[in-house]
């Protein structure tokens, strides 16, 4: 069954959009970068996920898969950018 | 003498960008982080100027002042973003 056409508009541009992750600890230096970067970037063209890696420690192992070695960090385009330095991701 | 009304808007909208400098040294690690963030900061409200501190040495004095130690590194917001780490500003 085809979806409704308002759906399928929907579920195209949210394809389109290239997949952010910003991972952070609530430390100080994390949401500082928070505040600075995630409001900087361009949401119509990038979804950001926000992931706490003190509360969700089931996704430590993917955060390093993706090579961040320390919080705060965003993965985007494959990239690992560290900003700053709040924590190293072993304390974690 | 009043600008003529599409000068003024032009004006207008420039004013009312949040400026931001990229500091860099050209290095590999700077130029990922330039592709992968400065890609993806909302020009539409972000006029960034890039500045390759190897070459603009008369730049490094302002880049200290803002806090920068390292390059790669984003100053937005009165905030120095260090991302990753190519050099620090005392080898510029």
């Amino acid at each position: 069954m085809l979806a409704p056409r308002s759906e399928s508009l929907r579920n195209q541009e949210s394809n389109m959009k290239q997949q952010a992750t910003f991972y952070h600890a609530g430390c100080p230096v994390c949401v500082t970068a928070e505040q600075s970067l995630l409001g900087a970037l361009d949401r119509s063209r990038i979804d950001v996920e926000v992931v706490h890696l003190g509360t969700a420690k089931n996704r430590v192992a993917e955060a390093k898969a993706a090579g961040v070695q320390s919080v705060p960090a965003l993965v985007i385009g494959g990239q690992a950018l560290h900003v700053n330095f709040g924590a190293p991701i072993s304390a974690l």
